[in-house]
């Protein structure tokens, strides 16, 4: 039986699905309540995030572990650059005081979207905020990829990290959204412990071959995830013997051999984040199942032109 | 005594004012409800838009006096390409039926927005939808750049150029906007019907050099703007004579003396349409009081980057 998100994130011989990136990272502020509005009024229903939790235990929405200086303004209004707390050494009310409306221009991140709106008085969400968002009648046919960032402090602590899976899937299922949400991560440890704590959920394993450098401004994942390279050209069975739904490769790894073995082996294809016209036509040509993005406008575009749906 | 909406489209020291260019062109269907609630949900609080009228006289906001066949679908869903019917022509029940939400990229017009989200259902407004939008609570601070058209069939006919600017004016006065509008054409004739009709609301006198080249795809204003070309360092005097509040010139037009002119005789000046980031920067260099533009994120991150403000 298919389990009704994976099958949401799945394409079609006329569909590729669009999955917008921690929002719409390209226009809006990453993970962001706006962000995620954006996102649903344009047609798409299917959403990537980030989950941390903060020194209270209180699932966040952010993607590294400390508070992205070039993003994060406090109180008075200035980036954090070069004191960034850790999210988990906050609670939420400190958290709340700070404003992720903007991006600082003069950084390597901040450069990489010149096109993001710039706003004051946006709050980095709780988890529960976008359940609350996506939980009106409008919205039933919305999808989740969340991702579950693993703590690189906290690698060997096996009760902190149970814990972490705990309070998410507790949320999840008081939210009544286990069939609307994947469980996401690059930490193959955290996903294994998903799995045991709710067999019912579908999980989705991230790959990246070390091979390709990591982005600018982002955590790395290289601490948590398995080393893959050495693997190359068997993923697809690696993810499957896991117990994954989907496999979300790095839009550079992937193959032709791998989309047909993974086709071959029942499992549905993500690719990210794949931002340019040349990479989003060849992802399309590729015909994966899923392309998660910053730009959804610009894959809508490339997937209009070409005939291709991306809901319904 | 300043006019409250000129007063709204002028800078200071510290603040340009960000205008949304057709809503918000570069990232959403130009002239559509669903652009312009994105701009004003990104805190932008100025609107440009145009005003054509039907057969039956309801005015609705469209660029062109043609249904614009690389952006506009028909109920069978297909672009209307080659057969484009005039606005003029069509009843308000039957211009309901086209759909604007996705642009055709085989066309130069489509290339030239990469980024604009696609979608489907999407409707022509009525100047009545969006004077209903923004007569909201939360809305009461944005003002708005009326842009009349005036059909190159009717240049002689001074009957049906009166009968627009009355139509159009009557449905300001209604909605109770007179106080938030300008009304913005490159017809200096409409200009001084409306200055008749309405000497209270202010008006806009948009300029272009005819030695820079119309953009692709649009409908040119050569036939109704009067010749500048031989008036060049003396265009602020002109609007100024003709009984403008502000002057809106083609920002590659626009010099210092302009600039230094047009302030020593109170002339508000929006450049339009600015997106790319060496012109934006520009524009900052000169100081204008506000910045049309198609991509409002844009703008915002350099004003943002240069320690200044857009609002407020």
């Amino acid at each position: 039986m298919t389990h009704p998100q994976v099958a949401a994130f799945s394409g079609d011989a006329s569909t590729i699905r669009i999955v917008g990136h921690r929002g719409a990272r390209g226009v809006l502020p990453e993970n962001s309540i706006e962000g995620f509005e954006f996102v649903l009024s344009i047609g798409i229903d299917l959403i990537e995030f980030d989950v941390v939790l903060t020194k209270d235990e209180v699932p966040i929405i952010t993607h590294n572990h400390r508070l992205h200086g070039c993003r994060v303004r406090g109180p008075d209004q200035r980036f954090l650059d070069g004191k960034e707390p850790k999210v988990a050494s906050l609670r939420m009310e400190e958290i709340e005081q700070f404003d992720i409306g903007k991006l600082n221009g003069d950084t390597a991140y901040g450069q990489r979207f010149p096109y993001q709106i710039q706003m004051d008085g946006v709050r980095i969400p709780k988890l529960s905020d976008l359940f609350q968002l996506i939980s009106q009648p409008k919205y039933q046919s919305v999808n989740l990829m969340l991702e579950l960032k693993s703590d690189p402090d906290l690698v060997s602590d096996d009760a902190a990290r149970e814990r972490i899976v705990a309070v998410v899937i507790d949320l999840v299922r008081k939210a009544g959204l286990s069939t609307r949400t994947l469980l996401h991560s690059f930490d193959w440890g955290l996903l294994a412990k998903c799995k045991r704590q709710a067999p019912d959920i579908p999980i989705s394993f991230l790959t990246r071959m070390k091979s390709n450098a990591d982005e600018v401004g982002e955590d790395s994942s290289t601490l948590v995830t398995p080393d893959l390279d050495d693997t190359a050209g068997c993923i697809p069975d690696r993810v499957k013997e896991a117990g994954g739904s989907l496999w979300c490769p790095y839009y550079k790894d992937i193959t032709n051999e791998d989309i047909a073995r993974a086709r071959d082996i029942g499992l549905c294809v993500a690719v990210w984040t794949v931002n340019e016209f040349d990479d989003i036509d060849a992802m399309i040509d590729l015909h994966v199942d899923a392309i998660v993005t910053d730009y959804p406008g610009k894959v809508q575009r490339r997937l209009s032109d070409r005939g291709y749906r991306w809901t319904g």
